[in-house]
């Protein structure tokens, strides 16, 4: 049997460490209660490119420098970089990579991407693989908006609970020194389908997959809440948080203010942005500015991180298709003593 | 420094088998050269659906469950699940492993997606992070078509040396017991891009990256052309053949009849096919179905499989960028004595 697999949780023996991690966010999100906390803002929300695309990738190609920078390394330090984004044939990704003499990995599960390449690149340095990754993810509202709703320009009215994608991007460098976190776990999560058919709604169609993750990822570990300092998934918004939340009561878990959302706590609550934020740069700047800094200054110690995505396109809409939910998750957390 | 990486190499010390594989095909497939050698292949373009989505999903189901037969294996025993295509948002990916109860890790890197998919799951199994996985590919003419260029019903006229995309699906179970063929290296490749801009010229812009990440994996292994009874291409097409073929003789190698590509055979050259096929799922039903058996029949030992990619979107091309390539390689051998 494999020897680090538990049910779904892969266990790594020598966690690797985060090594430098840098975030990236748009002019919204710089006005959010976490806006000081990131490593830059853009105020244009084209990065003074000449189309929200282009904007993008500046946004995630700063992103993967800066943490490269923050480690200090060379591009010929990094094995291998792990990463994806919410555009069709994450594109924004793939351009990153091209400017890149590093070898990559296109990765895709919607906002669950900058979990996906946090744990696969974790399990690849802990398998004797790689011994420098890096993995990043990027959202940007008008390039999501435009691809999976309407153009902006159009003025589409939404309903409240719509959720507003986070303008963002995050890499991460894990490698075996010099960290003061480490990725211990990494719990791979299945595709989940409850038959939410509203692309507004996507907290609901991911929150069923969280749920299940999570309660996988106790059950392989035969750990519960007392466990965790924090329980933070990716981008639920407040709707999804408030199902998820009723899911794991019906286990008879309740972790009260235990569990938070990125997406939920970027924008403070604001009506503006609905349900609060998605895309899969949320949980990544959260996590990395707001997060882990809790962990170096000694406030919280273990974090388990849902990446939650909704595996829609625009087409499968039109055809009538449900929305399935998928949650991969990692643990995080700082390793005294030894 | 990590003990299984030479460069950009992953080479596996307890090398995972394929234990089983399926190819499912359109009616075009079936008509060319290797028809007869596929498992199953559907008459009607939309597999009995009513959409070519869901045709496409219908095909890639049968793959995914056809391997697991071949392999004798319960949905329990799999570990997890690893694949992609090319419709935005992998959706057909999505919607299959939604009908499994395995976890899923979604992979996009165009059409070297089948190879990633071997790689990274032969890595997870040597790592120690499973016993089991499926890995999984597909392609479209209709659906890519739509998605890339023009709806087919457009009958929008085309360059000779366009790429005709393989409706099929691959699916291959690894594991340790039963096998006749091993998974031994992977090399990830690095995004390249010489500038080429025309969307039907996609075995150019897949070229460089071909020859670059064969080179690579020459070089991390201290190996050549003779350690190799075949070079086989995923899907560069006759054009991208032959560029690369000229890209290797700038560097001494002159593979001759060991250079191969699975999209300029499928077809058998005909014509109508343009310059051969392409496509996700044109490397996975040929490996599976027409070089495999080659290699347990003995005519063959190992063969560098070299999944090629074009990194575009139509969003990317509207707006004047140019087509990075990708090439991921896998090596597929039998392993004897020992």
């Amino acid at each position: 049997m494999a020897k680090k697999l538990k049910g779904q949780t892969l266990i790594f023996s020598n966690p690797p460490q985060i090594i430098g991690h840098t975030s990236v966010v748009g002019p919204e999100e710089k006005k959010g209660p976490y806006g000081k906390d990131f490593d830059f803002a853009y105020q244009d929300v084209k990065c003074g490119k000449d189309s929200w695309e282009k904007g993008e990738k500046q946004m995630a190609s700063d992103a993967l420098k800066g943490a490269m920078d923050k480690a200090g390394l060379d591009p010929s330090d990094v094995n291998l970089i792990l990463g994806g984004d919410l555009l069709d044939e994450i594109i924004t990704a793939d351009y990153v990579a091209r400017d890149q003499d590093i070898p990559f990995l296109g990765l895709y599960s919607a906002c669950a991407i900058m979990v996906e390449a946090l744990g696969l690149g974790a399990a690849l340095m802990d398998g004797g693989f790689a011994d420098c990754v890096l993995a990043f993810a990027s959202s940007d509202y008008q390039t999501a908006e435009r691809q999976y709703r309407n153009p902006i320009e159009y003025g589409a009215q939404y309903p409240p609970y719509k959720q507003y994608t986070v303008t963002g991007a995050a890499a991460y460098a894990l490698g075996w020194l010099g960290g003061q976190t480490w990725i211990t776990h990494f719990t791979a999560g299945k595709v989940l389908d409850l038959g939410v058919k509203d692309p507004n709604n996507m907290g609901s169609a991911m929150a069923p997959a969280a749920a299940d993750t999570i309660l996988q990822h106790f059950a392989d570990l035969e750990r519960g809440l007392p466990d965790y300092d924090l329980i933070l998934s990716g981008d639920l918004g407040k709707m999804g948080k408030k199902m998820l939340l009723s899911l794991l009561q019906e286990k008879n878990l309740n972790p009260g203010k235990k569990l938070q959302d990125c997406g939920a706590l970027i924008f403070g609550g604001k009506e503006k942005y609905g349900a609060g934020g998605s895309g899969a740069g949320a949980s990544g700047v959260m996590l990395g500015n707001v997060f882990i800094p809790k962990i170096i200054k000694g406030e919280i110690n273990r974090i388990l991180l849902v990446g939650t995505g909704a595996l829609l396109s625009p087409l499968t809409i039109q055809q009538g298709e449900s929305i399935p939910g998928i949650a991969h998750a990692v643990v995080v957390e700082k390793i005294t003593g030894g």
